[in-house]
């Protein structure tokens, strides 16, 4: 099995996508070909030794083979022509805008290219914070209240402090702001307005119990991560949020009931099933009074949750092996022929 | 204003878009270049001249320009190497798969090309007919109760007959039932089946009252449609309800009241805003005991509802002077810069 990990794109996280790259090169013990997408959304195929940061943050990753995608797959130009590079599956590694919004994945069913990763519908509900919590509720999981704030709609609620703002469509912490009173939040939600034009809040709750677990599914069987309890600091931000899996640790299971375990892997089977499959994903979880609620769904999490799998290369070569192109449709122009012979030449 | 009309794909309606594009080259009065996708989902430039059903039933096309999507466009190759089709704003005329669930406006935004037709987001939740009535019921529009079943899950649920099922995921009637009884329900949802893997099933009300309104939003105004009562026979099928907008003619306006003419414009516009703002749409929808209920919305109507409007090219101008290429993200690699001074290079 030859994997495609494709990273980068014109996203917030552009940054942690290469991280995540490039620890998943370390991890992920199978044939990888790097396929970078640049902020342009140009594609590139990286040498494995050029695979480090430098690469693309001095723009050196210009002078490797520009790529494009048409039907089949990734393709570069040749004396003679052009040439495909071989892989057998693709792995969506972008996080964010264009690899969680639901591109990439349009991109590669469009064109016909297995990948690991989220599909189009699970993409646009896991992107989108208010989505997210649509989706949930009619699956039967509970997730915290919470109030939409639109930067083009006047709006006079009145806000329970402290709260937390979240921009709608952003990952990793971006753009969020825990704020005590009026006059903070006013502050705040100009910088959330700065990412996106929805913005969620809820009530902050301090030392909540948080709990992330991730998992894909492989032969109508699900094969989950151990739990973790995310070591935190109030609310963790861009850095010490990614800081932490660049090291490429394995981190140690929560100390919980064998029955809270057992609640958190039900609730994350009614997210995932049947919409995330073809993906690992993470839900990070909250938990109150021993009741679930789901706080995110992290369709490409950081680096693929590797650390939280006791044999990462396995889970997803199993998972690959499950993967199918989107089935396509039989056109056989039976409609225009009989319009033709009611109606005259169309 | 130069359009790039892109039609067909790979979708049970591949033929109804061809017929959307034949009837778009007659009323839309405006330069126009035919972007044709076939059902390989190969893209090929159609000569104004060869814009009729043979070219593509024949296989005629193939012979055309081929093109390929790239950033800024639509290239094909010549000679001395290639060129790119020039257009202004591309229309999404594809209907069904790869058109209304998301894939061709993940393209147009991915490769930077603007164009009239829902956004990624848009797309997702009205090509679900299950995704349809989360997001009605969030903006507070009504739509029909309803069950569903999906294909891998047993369901004992009983059912009120008679009943119109319907599989989640495709427009133009297809595949869509009405049953009297549990005999008649499982050979239709055999059928229903076939075409998705999940179905919707909602009580069939006989003789109910529906009205179709289409519109879109230019400079934050809605451009309303006149409301058409569509003639019926008892449930329109795939080929009474386009063999009527093939011939393109106008039809006349619901002999309603103001007032149910205004709850059907205000329950269009919480539909509509902001959600569909770069889109044409058309929205069906129920009127029981003077309630109003979305049955659902075409985010790429059959012909663009050319027929509903009384200067269909002015609309289409107004609306494609208003569209604005997806926001993108400045990327300075500042994060990667951090990481390397504080742990060593990545």
């Amino acid at each position: 099995m030859t994997y495609g990990v494709i990273f980068g794109a014109n996203s917030y996280e552009h940054e942690i996508s290469i991280v995540s790259a490039v620890v998943l090169k370390k991890v992920l013990k199978a044939p990888k070909q790097f396929i970078f997408c640049d902020k342009n959304k140009e594609f590139f195929l990286i040498d494995d030794e050029k695979m480090n940061a430098k690469t693309f943050s001095s723009g050196a990753y210009k002078k490797e083979k520009a790529l494009v995608l048409k039907q089949g797959g990734f393709f570069y130009k040749t004396m003679l022509g052009e040439k495909k590079i071989e892989i057998d599956v693709a792995i969506n590694i972008v996080h964010g805008k264009d690899g969680e919004d639901g591109k990439i994945a349009a991109l590669l069913d469009f064109y016909g290219v297995k990948y690991i990763g989220p599909r189009l519908e699970a993409s646009v509900l896991s992107f989108n914070k208010i989505l997210t919590k649509l989706y949930a509720q009619s699956v039967g999981v509970k997730t915290l209240d919470y109030t939409v704030f639109n930067l083009h709609q006047e709006q006079d609620v009145a806000l329970e402090f402290p709260c937390i703002l979240k921009p709608a469509r952003l990952g990793s912490s971006i753009g969020i702001s825990v704020v005590k009173d009026e006059e903070d939040f006013k502050y705040a939600k100009d910088v959330a307005f700065e990412f996106d034009e929805d913005i969620v809040v809820e009530k902050f709750v301090s030392n909540i119990k948080e709990y992330n677990l991730a998992g894909c599914m492989i032969d109508n069987k699900m094969e989950f991560s151990i739990i973790e309890e995310p070591r935190k600091n109030e609310i963790l931000d861009f850095e010490q949020k990614y800081l932490g899996f660049s090291e490429s640790s394995k981190v140690g299971e929560a100390d919980i009931s064998e029955e809270l375990k057992q609640k958190l892997k039900d609730n994350f089977m009614k997210i995932y099933n049947p919409l995330f499959k073809g993906a690992l994903i993470r839900c990070d979880f909250f938990v109150i009074d021993d009741e679930v609620y789901l706080n995110e769904i992290n369709s490409n999490p950081g680096s693929l949750a590797n650390y939280l799998f006791e044999d990462f290369t396995s889970v997803i070569n199993n998972l690959a092996e499950n993967i199918e192109l989107e089935r396509q449709i039989k056109i056989d122009y039976a409609f225009i022929h009989s319009i033709n012979g009611q109606k005259g030449k169309l």
